[in-house]
């Protein structure tokens, strides 16, 4: 089975040096720097292991520069996949074989071989092993697959040797070079180049990377051919010469010790961060500071980490799979020097942001431009391209006639901030209230969380994130629910214990789908308990209320709670139609209305919904205000809205909340701003996410994981109804496990409560044991999974980008690991039944897809459509 | 009197379409694009005016570009710097000259050019001017002066139609060139390459641009030479065939519409911004949509602009400069039809954000880079490097013993409500209250404004920022306090009206240096005053504080407040001292101590600096809490820390209020964390600008605007006096204008207090005519100036890169724009003296120091060191 698309192993051990050299042209001489740098590393260092790699080559077998490397260095030499045609790769591939080998296959051929390497590095201390790594053509060079080359190795991320171009017109070439690779993320560790003469390329470069601290280096000038019979000989002496010249000789150095010192910073920065870091959401007193994880960098959907908790000295470990009968590695592994880092699967999606993969070239590639184009442009009576286009885009996707106005903020906190003052300003106009002299507070739902600033804070209820907050003061009532919840593999909609009376009984579901089949349901028993509430809290207790705001769906923070939607619903409508609401007639101004003739204005209290988690396809759609059918008049997005890379925030507003603002004096304008409201980095960024997100929809490119989960019953058709990336059968599965609580999923989100008999709730440590086997990792595929629980609960999240096949493994790993932790019932040999029962499956299931899925592969990359290239 | 850098004219006009012609490589073809382009362009459009500019040519006049072009095309065509040598321009011109063109030369020879183009334009409707404008070598090739080509020009950001590279190997040269392109805020509008055969150059371009949105073209091969005779018959063959072909014609098509889309846009985006944007702080009742300015993009310190209230279709401007003897332009002007962009100097330094200007290379690679490397990572229990090096290097930065834990959040807002958390939990801790059931206020000075989130707004004291949003009740007391103002070219120490009893009279200073001389002034009234207040608070009212919350020297939001310094410090000696906040002995933990024994333990209550708009150099200093000779406890930064790019926060707190939060009950924590916490593209940008600030210090690049703030009097040695961007004449002059009150300056701010007989304040619209007499601009130089105004304050800022001959002109149209509003006194005729004798002092100056200051700029331009490249 071939690991998951981005979590290819590790590329960095203790004792190997791995150089990637990178050409800047064709024809600047990456070859001739190889044999360079293999001459020089063997003289220098007698003892050492020098190999010389070439992944892809092309042209006659006599001319293979792997050849070259060999005839006039002596070390050895490998090339790993070898096509005739001299011409990029791409074509070539084509040419030799029906289906190049892909991406996958180039990157983990070029990962074994590293492997195998590190295996063979002298044992003795201070011999260290050496791979110089020659790329083919220019950067940008296209693969066999046709993907990138710098994007299709960029999950190992080597150090990087760049042969800048010494010819006329070099210094451009080598700087644009240098800019590509940097903007993937590589560190370039030095520049080489041939003596160019009056051209004075290497002078130029030289000045130019001082500034940028990269070393460059100037070779001298390649031997003319001659005669023929000299030529060897020539060439002999010129490698001999150059390789022992000083230049070189610092260069070795400089690569040998920045090696050995990125390895030690990682090993330090735990440590270092213990000392300087103030963490989020962190008791620091519990923290043993060898559990701080190090990311020293991430692509698609995994990190490459670093856990001083975890690592090992090198020492012997068994890679084959015990007794189970798996496929083993296509290189046989008895014993493994521990690699530093460990692709590890982003679980918590960075917090919820991630929609298209980290390392994201086109991303990387937006934000530059905008940074490039603007900086960030003053936003006060004025206005950009980035900022209106996104502004226009999110009014479309919303498909919600009552949102008219954009605001603009940093984060989700800030954003609700933003809708609370919109909607409670709006309230206190219609009601004439006093504005900072009468308590007005929200309408919510218990477990609600909307950010840490102050006044997001308020707009929950008391609970463990705020009691302790000396500012905090819970302003507002917030409503008791049901809930949606999986219990040993099916759906049900439950009461809060003891009130029944209120909800009714627990209600079985035959699909997440019939649940959230909300015609057919009956609200009454809920609009009753709502209406009766806010009679109560309002004639009786004297309350005023000026907003209902709530997290459509899913409370996150709160514990990825399942709400009702009928009762979400039922919420909205009572409180839009609820006479306890109703202003004086004169008070409302003449409402503007859609073409079906329902009313654009807000009645009853403005209904703010806090989509900052739920939106923007978190859950599979654009807007989660659909699943409940409901038009809000104020909705709030953050996280995916960057596509994962940077804080943003909109509050998005209807008509008739605007208005609310509009007078003669200009302190009744909504006095907010901050300095880099609407940066144009985050707007074009947020842009150019939002178009990958909408047009894999368009596509229909979660079409796989949709189908999983259509139902005989359905109500609606394909592909309305909910979905999630996680397979039914999968999430059954785990409900069924004795200590699982229970389970629900939706969109990218699956959350697991576990049991814990000494009580639920944030301050839970149930979930740990399970978090800990996660991120212990699977020896099985050579990754490991990063998790976040909340209490008793162990929530996973995907990414928009995460593929079959990596989502098959982790929901495998996942189900073996909740297994394993579990305390009681269900015996071992049952669960191994179910588990290697599911697992055949999966793997019979995989092996007919294949040919499909390459063929699709290569019709994707070469299509270049997808946003998870 | 050449315009200042950046502030070239604009290049788009209505009727004349520039395309700006750049390689992919040498020897890509432009030439012969060129003179496609030009015959294609005339044929198509036989009444149009065609031509071709080449700004910078090498090599033996005969070969020349242009002799070229114009030879095949018949259009006119000319070429601006000639250098004979056939190498890049920079080793060209230097061979030709002692001194090369500076990238101002050539920029404002090419931009006068292009006014000229645009003059010439045919008058008839539906004919247009068309300019190509080819490049040497590749995009990055250096001009004339050493800078890389694509930085130089980019000012211009002209379309670019960019030559692709047929050969072996131009995939890739082709993407990092669009790459290195893109990343510098272009747009490239059409990519164009030869014929590659089975290289399939072409093919692949066309599939990776298409999901980019930019059109490939490819052209026909070029004719072998063949026999000498047949060379020019087979070529014009060539470019008559070619030119007529369907794929240049829709190339040509494309190009038009492209110029006359983007003029539609810029000319909409006023009206679709009324539509769509809620703008923040603005009232939008008011609100003419006309004045919403489009910014169509920004560089160094300008806008490019369009402001649909200013722009009049095409007509006759006068741009000789009336009877003041001012040269005119190098091109003789008579009429000129005005452009669609006006450059626009950023005068509130976008919000108080920009450093380092806008549309930074090395800033926009810094975040490429990131973002290639990780996206966004989780930060809690995790850490990466762009991260624990910001923490470093500000922990360091800092010099303040006590500071060692950064935490991280978006922006000023939240940081200031973390900073407010941590010292309110410390104090809590310490005086054992329990938390939310205490009324638990900060202290701080009238006029403050720390942010717009509820906690950042409890924490400033009832304004017109916040009376009205019903969630404010401010918590706290704020001081009164004397305030530092230049009056008729004095500098004074004044108390607030009514309170000469409590701080004494108005106290004259010699300078500026002298108010800031703590040592030798006498603060015992102030400390009498603020020890009896706090003690008349606590002990008779009964109030409870947790911090003293304040701005560093300049309150910024309350209307640029210049603080009496001497306050500031005395505020926080009785604060850390006064019995009044004794704790229990018991509950003080043993004080950690630095070096000379003093503790760094907080006292009395901890004191929180927020730093977020006069920190990281807004004033001249890494931290402005140096001005107090203080050390706080927390500090606050945000705005400059990404030098102005991105929105990034840092709270940074000691060791003993981290040591508050520590505790075995997980939600004793400070459980505060937003989703892009410490997001490595922040963190990374933030790195970088620091770096380059701060050895913009070291090198003492701002040591000619310090040394005109020397004075006689100086208590301490240079640079350690206060010093200002502004020029203390300059200043001066202003405050003895007689409708100006009253004038501060100090780093990087000017704010100018504006007399308003019917009352000060935020509420006040003195200020707004002199803000507009600034954006209406000065033809003079041909830019204008954006400004914001507090009330009857209007203020200006600098970035830490704005030159001097910028300021130079920027501090005569603002001192010229001071006078002509101003209402009464000081004839017109003395005005016009002291403005004259000031200019011509100036003007002699300034050509004193021309050629000193080309051979600095020489020097820098080379080296490469400077951050305002």
């Amino acid at each position: 089975m071939t690991s998951a698309a981005g979590a290819v192993s590790s590329s960095l051990w203790h004792k190997l040096i791995p150089v990637q050299i990178y050409g800047a042209n064709t024809g600047s001489g990456k070859t001739v720097v190889s044999t360079i740098l293999g001459t020089a590393f063997k003289s220098k260092f007698p003892y050492w292991r020098i190999n010389y790699l070439k992944p892809v080559s092309t042209g006659p077998e006599i001319e293979a520069d792997h050849s070259y490397v060999h005839r006039y260095t002596g070390i050895t030499t490998k090339c790993l996949f070898e096509f005739k045609l001299p011409v990029s790769p791409h074509i070539a591939a084509r040419d030799c074989f029906n289906i190049p080998p892909t991406d996958q296959e180039v990157l983990h051929e070029v990962s074994a071989a590293l492997l195998e390497y590190s295996q063979a590095v002298p044992k003795e201390p201070r011999r260290y092993g050496v791979v110089l790594i020659e790329t083919a053509g220019g950067v940008l060079s296209p693969g066999p697959f046709g993907t990138l080359q710098a994007d299709l190795y960029r999950p190992l991320r080597l150090p990087v040797v760049l042969v800048g171009d010494h010819r006329l017109g070099g210094i451009a070439a080598t700087i644009s070079a240098y800019e590509s690779l940097t903007l993937r993320g590589y560190d370039v560790e030095a520049i080489l180049l041939f003596e160019s003469g009056q051209l004075g390329n290497a002078d130029y470069l030289t000045k130019y990377f001082r500034f940028r601290k990269v070393p460059v280096f100037e070779l001298p000038k390649f031997p003319d051919s001659g005669d023929r019979s000299e030529v060897r000989l020539n060439l002999l002496h010129y490698y001999e010469t150059v390789s022992q010249s000083d230049s070189i000789s610092r260069l070795i150095i400089h690569l040998v010790s920045r090696q050995s010192r990125r390895i030690k910073d990682i090993e330090g920065m735990a440590s270092r961060a213990d000392s300087a870091i103030w963490h989020p959401f962190t008791q620091h007193k519990d923290r043993d500071k060898s559990s701080i994880l190090t990311f020293d960098s991430a692509y698609g959907d995994f990190f490459q980490a670093y856990s001083p908790a975890k690592w090992k000295a090198p020492t012997h470990l068994e890679l084959s799979l015990g007794g189970e009968d798996m496929k083993t590695r296509k290189v046989a592994i008895s014993a493994v020097p521990t690699p530093v880092l460990e692709p590890t699967f982003d679980g918590s999606a960075s917090w919820w942001t991630q929609g298209l993969g980290h390392g994201n070239p086109d991303l990387s590639l937006a934000a530059a431009y905008a940074a490039g184009r603007y900086g960030h442009v003053m936003f006060a009576g004025a206005v950009h391209q980035p900022a209106l286009s996104l502004a226009e885009r999110l009014l479309l996707g919303f498909k919600n006639p009552r949102l008219k106005k954009v605001f603009f903020s940093d984060n989700g906190s800030t954003g609700i901030e933003v809708g609370i003052k919109m909607a409670l300003k709006a309230s206190s106009v219609r009601y004439g209230w006093e504005s900072s002299s009468t308590d007005i507070g929200i309408i919510g739902l218990k477990g609600s969380y909307h950010g840490d600033t102050i006044g997001a804070m308020d707009a929950s209820e008391p609970s463990v994130y705020n009691k302790k907050v000396e500012w905090y003061r819970g302003r507002g009532y917030w409503f008791d629910y049901p809930q949606v919840k999986m219990r040993k593999g099916n759906w049900y909609v439950e009461p809060p214990a003891g009130m029944e009376a209120e909800f009714g009984p627990a209600q079985y579901y035959h699909s997440l789908d019939a649940v959230f089949d909300l015609k057919s349901r009956n609200a009454s028993k809920y609009e009753q308990y709502i209406e009766g509430m806010l009679n109560w809290l309002i004639k009786f207790k004297g309350k005023k209320f000026g907003a209902l705001v709530m997290e459509p769906v899913l409370l996150g923070a709160g514990g990825m709670i399942f709400v009702d939607p009928l009762f979400q619903r039922a919420l909205v409508d009572v409180v839009r139609k609820s006479k306890l609401f109703a202003p004086p007639a004169s008070s409302i101004t003449s409402a503007s209305s859609t073409a079906d003739g329902s009313s654009l204005e807000w009645s009853g209290l403005p209904v703010v919904f806090d989509e900052v988690f739920t939106g923007l396809y978190r859950l599979g759609r654009f807007s989660s205000a659909s699943f409940l059918q409901v038009h809000p008049d104020i909705t709030v997005n953050a996280k995916l809205l960057t596509g994962g890379l940077l804080p943003l925030c909109t509050t998005i507003a209807s008509q008739s909340i605007f208005d609310a603002f509009l007078s003669d004096d200009k302190t009744d304008a909504l006095l907010h701003g901050h300095s880099y409201t609407a940066h144009a980095m985050g707007c074009h960024v947020a842009n150019v996410s939002l178009e990958k997100m909408q047009e894999m929809e368009r596509r229909n490119a979660w079409a796989k994981f949709i189908m999983r989960w259509r139902t005989m019953h359905a109500t609606v058709v394909y592909p309305k109804f909910p979905w999630s990336m996680w397979s039914q059968k999968t999430v059954k599965l785990i409900s069924q496990v004795s200590n699982v609580d229970s389970v629900i999923t939706l969109g990218s989100v699956l959350a697991i409560t576990l049991r814990d008999e000494s009580g639920a709730g944030y301050t839970s440590n149930a979930a740990n044991e399970l978090r800990d086997k996660l991120l212990e990792g699977s020896q099985t595929y050579g990754w490991s999974v990063h998790s976040r629980v909340l209490g008793n609960i162990l929530y996973l999240m995907t990414s928009l980008t995460t593929d079959r096949d990596t989502l098959l493994q982790l929901e495998e790993f996942l189900l073996r690991s909740v297994v394993e932790v579990h305390r009681e019932s269900l015996s071992p040999k049952e669960v191994a039944r179910r588990l290697f029962r599911k697992q055949r499956r999966l793997e019979n299931k995989q092996k007919a897809k294949e040919a499909k899925r390459i063929a699709e592969e290569r019709k994707r990359t070469t299509d270049e459509e997808e946003a998870d290239g």
